[in-house]
């Protein structure tokens, strides 16, 4: 099958477009067919080391397997069993969506084997597929939870059912195992049927309805790239453009909810539960991207920057409100109640990186850039067999420890757990892990992009079919020093081009000889590079002091630490007392002494009173100030039940 | 019926008992009988005009009627017409709780008619009543929800059914029409034989569950009071010790949602719903003070008190989570996402008026007066025709003016809405103003005790069959002076007791020509005073900063104004923009001209940025300084959309 989708009948606007294509560069979850950039695929780029490179690692030895167990334990893999063998519906297990954490941990699957060529994992893989493929109705629709006789009839709960959404999801996986298994899988075969159906079904003069979980927009429009069938393309627009006109009729949290209050084009940020309005997102820049559709493209990019700009943790983290997980107003960014969930940092990755390879706008960079390290880094334990479904950025009392043989509730705990009733975050975790080589580069007529840092082996084509090969040396984000080196290139100039993230103000780039700063955004150094030749980029990564905007009135006269990409944070563990008891001062930079980032702290003896409001500002008695090393927000919650603060309150105001 | 319960086979332990029974006080919802004071009822006490009188008013000509009117639109009480008709389940509306609105506007119609003696109002009580007879079972069961051919079985959900919920707000509404009307009135005999059915079916040996949501507890108490049966003390004993168990089993929420976590004597603060753990601590209290279970009683006093002190509102509102419309952990108080439900103030007010009669402690009458200016008095708008279900201290998005024709749901408006879906709070609040005078004072064996501040005529009977009559006089609280006139009394000392809120530093009295300092709590003035001697008490109402303890990080750096009792709030309809961009100055004390309260305010211009989080300070451009009138915050929202916030950022903070 092409890996470009054929124009549609009506020209599209002309987007910027790229001069080449090339044999390699379809190991992508993204593959837009326009656009600023092309992603380069996991075929094209190899984490080597570092960071990335053991969290892909526990990845593949645990997080996996992990995953695997508990959908088998649950019984939410064998509900496809007890569909093909005509025990639905009392067999059934699991919430109206677990079909999907199958899919999503088969997409997982599919990109680790095509990363690590695990033989045993490609055969389970191929058998978890064979059980799901069993459970496919003859008309491609597929689903353990409706349409059997006794279950309620297919599509009888647009609002709540989820069929779409599940299907979506089988549909990326479908995707990834075409691209990296080729397109006679089995498990591409029943995407493809399940996506026919959904045509079939909710095309033009078919049922009008959406679902209330967006995700098969996304998943189509990805489709449509994959197959060059234009079909599946056209059905994500349709969808998109049905939403947000009432079609899902009201339920008590509003339509707000799952974005069917304001149509896609009409919305001026993203809006209701954060998951549903990051998947739309991304469907919609999709769409918007493969027809040329340049307005619905822009009004995307705006909601997105809108929301950045006011909607988003300093984690990168987004959904401010447990109630309806849903985004806040703007500057309403609670830390303790903070939702900011694993699966909504996946979303957020989603529509940054496909507005990145649209635009070519370093915001979207960034944005994914913080959301790795402060969201989906933070999600697993450090064993990959616990996981955060929820990102608090303070912890008032230390939780208590999940049932490690219990599934917990989505939100209910501070300690990461095994696994949930709601079990989204998860597998959306594997199946980011496994393809973040796809995040890390790209390439343009002009040359290669390097947007994410770490160890790694790239090698890209660029126009005229130029060969390149890069390795990039690094500790980032521990060391700011990256060293890449062209070890193969055209002789003629090209241009490497580099992201400078925003935080980064002083960063220098060594190249030719000649040391020069590069402001935050993008810096190229075109050059007719000699093979072994090495350009360095030199990130201030030293901790810095981070102020909240004014507006944000739940951290006012409180401060964060960051150290280059990652944000810091203060630990009962490491203060030894609760950290509500915290003050910090700000006189001069953090310290960093020995590989830790300290901060100097006194802690206060706050009087117990009857009424917690009175006649004037309470002063604190405060202890003698010590230095206290602070901890990676990811790795927090590493030593057992604790309080935490990334936002700590300022000695003085 | 005897208004005293006899004593149980076990001897209590000693409380403190009172000397005399009076022919007067039967007219209360609350009439222990033992404690520090008896309260007086409202045969004794007439409130005769200022604040409470003008919402009695309202009450009367407006409030009340409107509840009949959206009672019987929304087909609630239509429903036990149904019932009656043998036409359910096919014709019933409204949720699951919807006979309880019924109950409650009952309870408030029995008030309202021992108030004011309005024949025609009696007339729509008593029909209204018979509706409500006609559907009670043979066994006294009664509920248009559950039970009848087609329905659940009854108490087949224990855990959402509110089947004995509504049968508790069923047994308040009784007792208030006994205690008013006669105990052979037709809503007193359907209120005990819904009592009888309930110990039959839930007493030793039978039904061992709990209702998911506590009311019947505090109900059956206080029917025990009012006929002398002591058997519903016992079964409101049993379904509190029954408790804290998992009892009603796990839901998604959590078994803390339900305070089915930990037994009620085990608790330190109270918890998960609001409205839930209020009115359990206050049906706990009930059968605490009737066995002289010294033990259950100091346990919900400090849990009480404990919740005062950490997680209650400025306002007096209780709840800090829309998830769950529950209580936060301590010091977790967002303005902008405060829940702080109509009814949670009802129930804080249920709770803290027994603890006050029980205990004496004036914290507890603190916190029942700012409950009432700040909560209470804020739920209704100026026309009695629309109400406040949640009670938020920021908004920050002008709300929607509701749809004067349907229904709302909870929480979804910034402006009072006419009616909601799930409908709690207005009729809770018409219930609580007729029977407000309720809580003006009390009286003991040495004299009486005034604890809320209202103009009018008290009549009681102290130790040895003595009568004194009060009148109060004031504007109170407009302005801050009391004048209380000994109409009559003993010609023997006897005692006047005044309440001196705490926030009330440099009161004074005045009596027999001295003045004297009086501190926060309860002074007493011992006389023998003359007909028509005045005691003057002076309380300082002058608009103050409120600044909260450094705990409750969401108001850090932020002060509020208050003015006696009332809080005041900053509107954007005053300051001219959204009141986000608003820094006032603290140096001097508000200013008060012209019966407003003003503060000095500037307005920030924020830059807009793409990330609201850097490496400096954000210090904002400023607005010149003007003086910006306050609102009383229980009238905020009356002049259209608006923004407005509690807590306002203080410069240079």
């Amino acid at each position: 099958m092409p890996a470009t989708v054929p124009a549609p009948d009506e020209q599209p606007a002309p987007l910027p477009t790229r001069g080449s294509v090339t044999e390699l560069g379809h190991l992508v979850p993204v593959a837009p067919s326009r656009g600023r950039w092309r992603p380069l695929g996991l075929d094209e780029v190899v984490i080597t080391g570092g960071f990335w490179a053991a969290l892909q690692r526990l990845n593949a030895t645990e997080m996996i397997e992990h995953c695997e167990a508990w959908v088998e334990r649950m019984g939410w893999s064998g509900n496809f069993d007890a569909a093909a063998e005509g025990r639905l519906p009392a067999a059934r297990r699991g919430r109206e969506f677990s079909d999907s954490e199958v899919y999503k941990l088969l997409e997982a699957m599919s990109w680790e084997v095509a990363r690590t060529a695990d033989a045993a994992l490609e055969s389970r893989l191929r058998a978890l597929t064979a059980r799901v493929a069993a459970a496919q109705e003859p008309d491609g629709y597929i689903s353990t939870m409706f349409g059997r006789p006794g279950q309620a009839p297919r599509y009888s709960d647009l609002q709540w059912g989820h069929e779409l959404y599940c299907m979506g999801h089988l549909i990326q996986a479908g995707v990834a195992r075409g691209r990296t298994a080729g397109s006679d899988d089995l498990l591409v075969r029943v995407a493809v049927a399940a996506a026919d159906h959904i045509c079939a079904t909710f095309g033009n003069g078919g049922n009008l309805g959406i679902c209330g979980h967006p995700e098969v927009e996304v998943a189509l429009a990805e489709l449509a790239r994959f197959t060059g069938d234009h079909r599946y393309l056209d059905q994500a627009r349709l969808f998109i453009e049905r939403r947000g006109h009432g079609t899902l009729g009201d339920i008590e949290l509003g339509a707000a909810y799952f974005q069917d209050d304001v149509p896609v084009r009409d919305a001026t940020t993203l809006s209701g539960h954060a998951v549903r309005a990051l998947y739309l997102a991304a469907g919609a820049a999709d769409v918007a991207v493969e027809d040329g559709d340049d307005d619905l493209l822009a009004t995307v990019a705006s909601q997105v920057l809108t929301t950045l700009a006011r909607r988003t943790y300093v984690t990168g983290g987004m959904g401010a409100h447990h109630e309806g997980e849903s985004f806040g107003l703007d500057w309403e960014l609670p830390p303790d109640r903070a939702y900011s969930e694993t699966c909504a940092g996946v979303g957020s990755i989603m529509v940054n990186q496909r507005l990145l390879l649209a635009t070519g706008d370093p915001r979207h960079a960034d944005a994914v850039e913080r959301t790795l390290y402060n969201v989906i880094a933070t999600s697993p334990a450090a064993d990959g067999h616990s996981f955060y479904y929820t990102n608090t950025l303070q912890q008032r009392v230390p939780g208590r420890t999940p049932d490690p043989d219990h599934a917990s509730p989505r939100a209910s705990s501070s300690l990461r757990a095994p696994w949930f009733e709601v079990s989204c975050c998860p597998t959306n975790v594997t199946r980011t892990v496994a393809s973040l080589a796809a995040y890390v580069a790209s390439v343009d007529d002009e040359g290669v992009q390097l947007h994410q840092y770490a160890p790694t082996t790239i090698r890209a084509v660029i126009s005229g079919g130029r060969a390149v090969r890069l390795r990039v040396a690094t500790e980032y984000p521990m060391d700011g020093r990256i060293v890449v080196t062209v070890e193969e290139g055209p002789v003629e100039a090209w241009a490497l081009t580099l992201r400078i993230p925003a935080w980064a103000e002083g960063a220098t780039i060594t190249a030719g000889g000649a040391t020069r700063p590069a402001g935050p955004g993008y810096a190229t150094v075109e050059r007719a590079f000699t093979p072994g030749e090495v350009v360095v980029l030199n990130l201030p990564v030293a901790a810095r002091w981070t102020w909240p905007d004014p507006r944000v009135d739940a951290v006012r006269g409180q401060v964060a630490v960051e150290r280059g990409p990652v944000v810091l944070a203060l630990e009962s563990v490491d203060l030894g007392a609760d950290v509500g008891s915290a003050l910090v001062r700000t006189n001069e930079p953090p310290v960093e002494r020995d590989g830790q980032v300290l901060v100097p702290i006194a802690t206060t003896f706050p009087e117990e009173g009857h009424w917690p409001f009175g006649p004037a500002p309470r002063v604190p008695t405060l202890s003698d100030e010590h230095l206290v090393p602070l901890v990676a927000y990811h790795d927090w919650a590493q030593r057992g039940p604790s309080t935490m603060r990334v936002w700590i309150p300022v000695a003085g105001r």
